[in-house]
């Protein structure tokens, strides 16, 4: 069976428990205007990404949703993006280094004063949308993110793709980094998304995402869209709130999971 | 049987037919945001007050719900609000005439863009949320909006309270003005609306919503939450899109307007 | 001596008055923050450029810009841009065709508003900052553009880089375009500016400035960076108000323009 | 002389020194567009109030000039307001108390990561503009504020008006205040600024406005603009960076403090 290993270089974790974290995009209302499905789906997850304003998440929103999660002992993360609320941060900005860092900084310390004044810990980062897709592959993107989050709090855990430039980066200055892998999204033959505009790209199906969350988790491999097997290990899940089956699929996998002898868990970090 | 008059300076009208309009907000969704339910309720009114970009509504929405009007034969109108996406336009700002002035006719300017392209033609203007009701009330601003809509399209119509300050500054400059009731809101005594803060300020009722359109149409009056009887003529009346029950509403609305004798219309503007 | 020749499909006109047309991007400031030095350099162009609000100029500044052009019998149109205030318009973003045509839409209608409350006449169309460098390349970029133009309004001039896109999508649709050469810019040897980002964009020097402008007039040639010649036919020059010798500059090219015998005037367009 | 007691109800501190705190907004920029001149001001002052995006500010600003004020030794303090770049935040909105607590949570969190970042320490809030005047007067919004800053951190000082509804319930809830005097406005004969919409409001007299502090420094008290004299006893005086005299001010003051045996220093927090 597929054995989970933290792959930060500080911290190597035996998993004896078998733990795997379910984590969603949260709190991406605004104002008036509803996304997702937050109070039906907190429940069923252990990470929630808060989305910090930028793409979606006013203040008003962002306490809530922390509220939420704090009612539920869900893990709370900053969710940024690109400065794009009329695209939803879907798309892509051609920013500098200097102000992606100066961006991450400003979102995940906005997040961070509500996790604060609510007693909880603030506990990941996970980037947004095209800032996502970005800083999987470009470099010096990665590399401005995980510093705007090292130099907030090293002990965060950042969220990304396995064998990313997030990934990368994140090891080189020393930071926690959650492999993360997608319920409700097919891959390519190169492990990367189906992206979003191309046929195939969102299952909708709920066999056929626990099926991937099974296949992923005994096998550390994901059948791609093309058939071809593609290696794939990771720490978290991923499911879209925003979907229209996230509900349904997250009730299906809590039972997918249990049997496979899977706690549902947040990343831990070792004292 | 209560008469529809026109009580613009301009145009007298004897309404042999009956007609009433049935107005809603439209096109308030933002991003991937979503407000209301603008497919099902579109075929079921004869007034859509598009939103503008300052409360919802960003620039490919305003396209999507002009044409979705469009193919039902829907009559367009602009939907202008204090810039205030956060608080959806519902929070009172303190700007000078001059503002409010030069924010309606980028507003509407905007909206006129996209009908013209699509070949329609602008019909209304009707303020949104805070500014609806400070219109109603301060002669300043109400003669702000007006001048605004006049200056940039002396045919078009505006919709508000009957009675209220944006009715006479409509009478002062010769703008043909559309007295508006509500489906789906409560009065109070002096004619206004109850407060959306405020206990029973929402009728959440099919039956009452339907008594309280047929009293308005048969009688000229309203049962205000207090149980007193207000004066209440109007030519056209709104459902909120955002509302829970806008479509159980504006379908049991279609049936009690025809059993009353009335054919649902937007306003119409003699050659 | 160089020929001006109109290359729209629709209009040949004979410059027999050797007019040439001097733009700059204005109103541009946001709230109370401000870009450029509009009052001083109003007097000394025949063409401004009103931002639209999507990378600066709020409703209020431009009223007072379409104004402060009234007064100055200079002659205005629309500068629509990403919707990216916080980067001025600055940086790539990956719109669609159709967000762009959209946003194009949205932007003219606003502006134009104000012109027609002002009972002055929109002119002309030309794309702000990394909009105008995509769609100087991109055909499908250039095409939305200029099609959210001619179905707003197909008596419009479009600006942009000659041999460009832009120049290309005009023509096929049949719109008026107005082919710009820049005064305090330089150029690559492929006859396209030099990035903003690159040493020796901005040219600092009047003398060089003022070299420039009459190099192209004259000879229909540009020297780039590289010191190669370049071929540059142009309707219009345009000079930027926030540079820091703007004023210094536009007060220059008066008197070389009258002295080799041009007129400084807009694109006219013949009944 | 005057004597500056700290009225916290936690610090009864006796100057020996007779420090005094000289206070201002800075990093009020957005994008391109310029508010002041940060680089000339930060030298003479010894706290920056930092705007925090909403009503100017954007990430790169805030960081830069959180770098400048370390540069220069300056205390950091954050600028919040309410969300209203378009108005500067000088225009009164009605949020709810809620609205206004999560407001100031986001804002202040948000800078606070640029000082966290920098390894400086964030030392007070003073709120802006038209949500300032608001909080001056009452209670329930001066304790939303208040109770924001406290559970963000409770070590924090809260810039405000002498004797105003902000000191009240800093002291109710044991946060430290800092009375705050105006170096370029004038007083009513309530002991409150005057409007800026009214004749006189502003100080553009360099004689004048050192005057005014010395008198303040000395007597404890103002002269009205209708001449009465008014207590006021201030820890700090702020100067406006957007005026067109701040610099001027700012150097004169410097001379006039030392005269007059002050030193120029932010509030200090005994262990």
């Amino acid at each position: 069976m597929y054995q989970r290993k933290q792959i930060s270089n500080r911290i190597f974790e035996i998993n004896m428990y078998n733990r795997i974290d379910l984590n969603c995009d949260m709190g991406e209302s605004y104002g008036a205007c509803v996304v997702g499905n937050d109070p039906e789906i907190m429940p069923l997850i252990s990470s929630a990404n808060i989305a910090c304003g930028f793409h979606g998440g006013d203040p008003g929103i962002i306490h809530q949703t922390i509220r939420l999660a704090q009612v539920h002992g869900v893990s709370v993360g900053a969710h940024p993006s690109y400065p794009d609320l009329q695209g939803f941060g879907r798309r892509e900005m051609q920013l500098t280094p200097q102000e992606v860092y100066d961006g991450i900084l400003y979102q995940i310390g906005a997040v961070e004063a509500f996790t604060r004044a609510a007693g909880v810990q603030m506990r990941h980062v996970k980037p947004h949308g095209a800032l996502y897709n970005r800083a999987a592959k470009d470099d010096q993107m990665a590399d401005a993110i995980i510093q705007a989050v090292y130099y907030f709090d090293n002990n965060l855990w950042v969220y990304g793709p396995p064998g990313s430039a997030m990934e990368r980066a994140a090891h080189r200055i020393g930071l926690k980094f959650c492999r993360e892998a997608f319920v409700d999204r097919t891959y390519q033959s190169d492990g990367s998304l189906t992206p979003r505009s191309n046929h195939g790209s969102l299952i909708h199906d709920t066999a056929q995402a626990i099926r991937q969350v099974e296949q992923i988790l005994t096998s550390g491999q994901v059948t791609a869209l093309d058939g071809s097997l593609v290696p794939m290990e990771c720490d978290t899940f991923c499911i879209h709130g925003d979907g229209q089956h996230a509900v349904t699929f997250a009730k299906a996998l809590q039972g997918s999971l249990r049997s496979l002898g899977f706690n549902m868990q947040s990343p831990i970090t070792e004292p």
